[in-house]
């Protein structure tokens, strides 16, 4: 099986590497030689060239613009092959290579989409585990032959991640609701801190944070994938709009007119956002599960971490989700520790008799 | 010093048990009997009777909305006590009391914000330690007089957090930019995901769930939050949303008429975005400082991340900031590591000389 990957970014040189490892033979092929010897550096496949043999697979991993003529012109060329890209949107490139492409030839294309980027661009943050128990996303066509997406199956299979088939245009606005709007979102509210004085700054909590964290994205990389989505994107962002523009005249009507009821649209926005945050599926794939949340308070020194886990493994409770944070100015972290319900009152008497002072519990739906 | 608390909810019964914690005496006093007397059981003070001595510091941690008839009240009531208030906006407050209060009584309140929340609330969340390394922000007015500023500025210290004295416009402009606006644009973003498929969510990743971390706050607490401080919330809410209308004209721009030009709006808001993002200040209160990010991948058992840690702690390296990250279904988890840029080399290669498997390394702005 010989695998020509299209594009040396941060997508394709991440396959090139998980491919290598597992012995298949990797082509890499890109516009920027540079890109493409870098990719090969770092072991994820060898340098197409004209001698090179016929691929059995060819996957464009390029900027979404580029991949509808890319994909047209690697199935006229190799007539064999099989041929499938990797960008985030896929409706508009099908509907692009029906233009470009007859069905027979269409048959031998499929899109998919791993859902896999992350904040960090470019062949030197490749990962050959960055798919890894992700959503693999297959999206069939009509003209869409069995051989293309059983082979795309495997590829998802064998890279450690979960196959899912979706058609191209509900997709499209899954990934706008679920991907591109938060993006977009966060990018809006970190915008509008721009011109904070710098005072202001200095009450932001870690929730501010983790609203932002978004924000911190590639702006190139992300303008392309939106440009791909602008339909589904748009209405999505429309809906919000129109939330925020009657959220907005809720708070009017209480200031101006200090009619109290205006505060039932914060209450229905918030109320609302309660109900689609439950919504969101909970560590492991499964349903959602409540956890009970456990704080430690940890000295900041070498170790300490460590020696609070070490704690808790012999204690014998496996934690579920953990983050550290730490207090402006102060040298000690938080440890918030979610464990299974039944697991916290063993690990917090667990944790005081060893001498770790327990901040707070409670529960939380994760 | 004798200190009476009104109000037994999340703040005050922290402060409570924080203030009985250091030898205080705390007199207990809340509308709801069982409300004040779960915060005596959990050891926040005794509760306040007709027969109590006079405070000589009463703090109002009551629902923003009741807070200046309170204090009011207060003033007139005990004639030598000093008053103060923990609502999270000022500037209504004051000017609602300047019709109530002369100069004089005035002169004996100022308001306090210990910036201390937390998604939960009520007496059984309450922590001795919520206040410790938080911004605790003082809001002098033009009456107010030496002694209640400098008993509130101890009070501060006393808890462990830090102490920041802004005008109350000036402080109600920043919770609304940094806490507010992020409180309710969360909100609205998770409000979107109600009428999503649960296809569409089984493609939700990490980016979705932090952005939205927020909205799964208190409704009611929220809203009579933001009912509170209506005339700034509306204003930095007012440029988001032509910020929002802007973009999605350029979205429209480029699906309607073709004009790639549209997409130059995605980019300057995406640009902004990241300016934005790196104003936060990082941990420590300090400046913004890179850290390097080590990704390992963690086999989901109890004692696993311990011995990471532990194994993290022998290489002699302090971990700056740690989230676990459960991939859906598999039973892998990959905690990301922050780490000084100086040490991500020697724990990479530490780390790696025991068996872990490094999914990838490079740098972020916290």
């Amino acid at each position: 099986m010989i695998i020509r990957i299209i594009g040396s970014g941060l997508l394709g040189a991440s396959l090139g590497l998980a491919l290598t490892r597992m012995g298949r033979t990797v082509q890499l092929d890109d516009a920027s030689e540079l890109a493409a010897g870098l990719a090969q550096d770092l072991g994820a496949g060898k340098l197409a060239g004209p001698d090179s043999a016929e691929p059995d697979l060819i996957i464009v991993a390029t900027p979404p613009e580029t991949v509808a003529d890319i994909v047209a012109e690697q199935l006229a060329r190799f007539p064999h092959a099989l041929v499938t890209d990797v960008a985030s949107a896929k409706a508009q490139i099908y509907r692009s290579l029906t233009d470009k492409v007859g069905a027979a030839e269409l048959s031998r294309y499929a899109g998919v989409h791993p859902m896999a980027g992350r904040e960090r661009s470019g062949a030197l943050a490749a990962d050959a585990d960055l798919f890894t128990g992700r959503p693999f996303v297959i999206c069939p066509h009509p003209h869409s032959g069995k051989p293309v997406l059983r082979l795309v199956r495997e590829l998802a299979t064998d890279l450690g991640a979960l196959p899912l088939t979706m058609a191209a245009d509900a997709h499209d606005d899954a990934v706008a609701r679920v991907s591109h709007m938060p993006q977009l979102v966060s990018s809006l509210l970190a915008a509008r801190l721009e011109e904070a004085d710098a005072g202001e700054l200095d009450l932001a909590g870690q929730g501010l944070r983790d609203v932002t964290r978004l924000a911190g994205s590639d702006a190139r990389l992300w303008s392309s994938i939106i440009a791909a989505n602008t339909g589904p994107v748009r209405r999505v962002l429309s809906e919000l709009h129109d939330d925020l523009t009657d959220l907005i005249a809720g708070l009017g009507q209480m200031q101006e007119e200090g009619d109290y009821r205006g505060i039932s649209r914060v209450a229905s926005v918030m109320t609302r956002g309660n109900a689609g945050a439950a919504r969101i599926p909970g560590k492991h794939g499964g349903a959602q599960i409540r956890y009970a949340q456990i704080i430690v308070l940890v000295p900041d020194r070498p170790g300490e971490l460590g020696r609070l886990l070490t704690d808790t493994g012999r204690i014998g409770v496996n934690i579920e989700d953990l983050t550290l944070e730490h207090s402006p100015s102060q040298p000690v972290g938080r440890a918030i520790m979610s464990v299974a319900p039944a697991q916290a009152l063993p690990l917090t008497e667990g944790l005081e008799k060893l001498g770790w002072r327990i901040a707070a519990n409670g529960e939380q739906l994760v």
